[in-house]
């Protein structure tokens, strides 16, 4: 997964300390995969996955749309040349200012999922196109979803009524079937939510015209994963299923999907060590860890892969940490990490699949370490 | 615990975001009250738990010592007026050039767990005082404390008979009886076992000068604490049990104990909703979450107090979350938060107890979303 043009980089460069590399290549290729396996859905690239200007201006580039988290990352978009009717606001909680501030930077397209963000929005930026986001289960996500998101599909229809009501224009159905989600088929159930609310919505004589399929496209780490086409297989069939020849205009918000695997984090082994003469197992530490861009290690749940340069030597499971004084600082121990026995203080390591959700979650200056560095090659 | 100089500052300056406000005041009397309680014990400032340069200046300017995790953070005490003779590196796992770095600078203390980190201490800072980290077990800690720091005390005695013959100057044993200990007593079987390591030391000749006996000491969220004054009553009633009348030198090394009760997190409600009609409880949403700074809600970990201006109405409980698009960002659900049925969108909020491991935690662009600002008055 570490490509030629990245250990290059690295080779060459060295950079001093721990940093992220992305290969635009990856990304090129993981666009035109989506754009292929979903030729009718528009792909609006999930800003917050990675938002370097460089991945920005190349997604506008080549035709994506963007979903964004925020004023500062529908800035950052429209600063990469993406114009503002290619941006979606995709936070269903908004402060009203910055509803107004997204209005008044073009932008159109804006999620709820509450009554009260739908008054917002009638207020801050009136007659805009609003989506909302049903509850799903997130059965088969690698990554917890909550139910932070979204309503149960019945409020959807008062939630689009009250829309409509109040002058906006009630425009489609989202949902988010669950980040890291390697069931192709997930996204079945959602859709025949989404068409409920559709035709709950037609009753009313309000004409829905999109559905916003949301993210979760899974990047490879230990375990291979179904390909973007395959995704795009099971989501069309059941597009046809719940909709017949009516179909909607469909979005993809793909983060992970499109970034995760064009990026590498090259680290450096601080200590191994044991706890004790006839500790069964050592403790490697790096220099990076929860707390500077590693935060998907929440409760273990996404495992990198691990490159070392002493891959091939005989290996053993480690507890991984990081280089914090803080006791949470660790990356695996319940399920230890097997790594080379010869692996030593000093060595690189590459962590692989890192190009999403690492470096926009370091810590600001936690320990006083400086926040992931990135370099987009 | 919002003292008055921090309302009048937030009702006065009506700061724009999320912020933190630390009251020096406060910081100044968590000074006094560790010397009164510890007369004999030196104070070295966690300076992880909030680096906010005026927090330094007036902890040097009062006579503390600083615990610094980084070069960063040396750089940071040094700056704010502390000699390099007050300064301990307290971090078990450095890079060898930030032990040079660090010498470089007159830092002469340093603490180690390993063979290993000895070995790197001996060359890069030949001849600097060692002290070693002795595993305990965190019993009564809020915060999880994992086995990440320390060896188990026999290995303690390796460690630090093998900096000898390195030439490094043996001085004593540290250990942490984990984060916001509320148990006073706590101290007594670590300093058993520090007693037990310098005993096994001196019979081999090398005789041990301090214990530095770590952070651990609490700060008020919801439940009452006991007061410095009994830690130290406890402290120094087990120093004596175990020590006599051969008292080593002793250090502690408060961080939350010192400032987290000084500093008020202002952050404004975004969002109050709930997910079907029949829902039996709000979500309420603020402009600062898990990644905006509150990282320590993790597992529901610390349990900040939250003051209103609605304090007084009817409440109701309520699962409490961030701003950002990320699912994990919820402070609050299995154990909701009772807020006021009259919360609304827009109103202001004061999170208490948050001067500490707050600014620090916080995310670097998380969703778009700027670091915690401080304002230190």
């Amino acid at each position: 997964m570490t490509t030629a043009r990245i250990l290059d980089f690295i080779k060459t460069r060295r950079p001093e300390g721990p940093c992220l590399v992305v290969d635009l290549d990856v990304v090129r290729d993981n666009f035109h995969a989506f754009r292929h396996a979903l030729p009718d859905s528009a792909i609006y690239y999930a800003v917050k996955a990675n938002p370097e200007p460089a991945i920005l201006k190349l997604l506008a580039s080549l035709g994506s749309s963007f979903d964004c988290a925020s004023v500062a990352e529908i800035q950052m978009a429209l600063d990469a040349g993406a114009t503002a009717d290619r941006i979606s606001f995709g936070n269903t909680i908004k402060k009203e200012r910055d509803i107004a501030r997204a209005h008044a930077l073009g932008v159109g397209l804006f999620a709820v999922d509450s009554h009260e963000e739908v008054e917002k929005i009638s207020r801050a930026a009136p007659g805009a196109k609003v989506f909302c986001r049903v509850l799903t289960d997130g059965e088969g996500a690698e990554w917890p979803l909550s139910r932070k998101f979204g309503c149960v599909p019945q409020m959807a229809v008062d939630v689009l009524v009250y829309a409509h009501q109040l002058g906006l224009e009630s425009y489609g159905v989202s949902f988010h079937v669950g980040s890291q989600m390697t069931k192709v088929d997930a996204w079945d159930s959602a859709l025949a939510d989404a068409k409920r609310v559709f035709s709950q919505l037609a009753k009313q004589g309000i004409v829905l015209q999109m559905v916003n399929m949301g993210g979760g496209f899974p990047t490879k780490y230990l375990r291979d994963i179904p390909k973007a086409e395959e995704y795009g297989q099971a989501i069309s069939a059941s597009l046809r299923k719940h909709f017949g020849n009516n179909l909607p205009k469909t979005i993809i918000e793909p983060g992970r999907g499109m970034v995760g695997n064009a990026g590498v984090i090259k680290a450096e082994v601080v200590l191994v060590s044991r706890k004790s003469d006839n500790d069964n197992h050592r403790w490697v530490f790096l220099d990076i860890g929860k707390f500077g861009g590693l935060a998907e290690t929440m409760d273990e749940a996404i495992r990198y892969p691990i490159r070392t340069e002493r891959d091939g030597d005989e290996m053993e499971p480690c507890v991984l940490a990081g280089p914090t004084c803080d006791s949470a600082d660790v990356m695996y121990e319940k399920n230890m990490y097997p790594l080379p026995i010869s692996l030593s203080i000093g060595d690189d390591v590459l962590i692989e699949g890192t190009g999403a959700y690492t470096t926009t979650y370091s810590a600001v200056a936690f320990n006083g370490f400086e926040p992931l560095k990135a370099y987009v090659i």
